[in-house]
């Protein structure tokens, strides 16, 4: 199945953060693909982030393709990271996001 | 959990495919991430090709960040694909994928 999509859905202060982030979503809940709940490329706004947020159901990785970032790990450590990371959490764990450059952050998000 | 390691495998016929593939791996299965059996970028050089092979045991997704190919999808269709397309198969189908071009394409593979 291939899922080529161009929906493309803008977020102010997604998870009570700043700025501005872009979701491009290839595959939803809605989908109902077995052990895969969200597949999407994120933009992250120069100066914006995704703030802090638990994931009580699900697992969430975030795989640096453009830019760089502070990681929020989940017990609220701070780690630059940048293109070619993955940012990992666990169910039942937080993470968050920030982009304090002056480039866009890009990245694969996976809700698993 | 950060992973950024730089280790790069290099494969020839992939799965009985023809040419090279390139693996950078962040997950596999060893790292015992629940949900999650590998997590990788993958370069497919120009002409080459992973072979079509089956998926018994787990689902894989393909998101195609750059370059061009022809996705086998199950059932042997044969899907051409490029950057920004997400090539899906279920737990007990089968997949694989062709770079006919001269560029290289590049992917992140996900097996869940």
């Amino acid at each position: 199945m291939i899922r080529n999509t161009q929906e493309k859905t803008v977020i102010e202060n997604a998870h009570g953060g700043i700025g501005k982030i872009e979701i491009h979503k290839k595959i939803t809940k809605e989908d109902q693909v077995e052990g895969l709940s969200l597949f999407a490329k994120v933009v992250v706004s120069p100066h914006s982030t995704i703030g802090y947020h638990q994931h009580t159901d699900d697992a969430e990785a975030y795989y640096l393709l453009k830019g760089e970032g502070i990681f929020l790990d989940h017990n609220e450590a701070r780690v630059p990271v940048k293109a070619g990371d993955l940012c990992l959490i666990k169910k039942g764990q937080s993470h968050g996001l920030e982009n304090l450059t002056d480039q866009e952050l890009e990245m694969i998000a996976v809700v698993y």
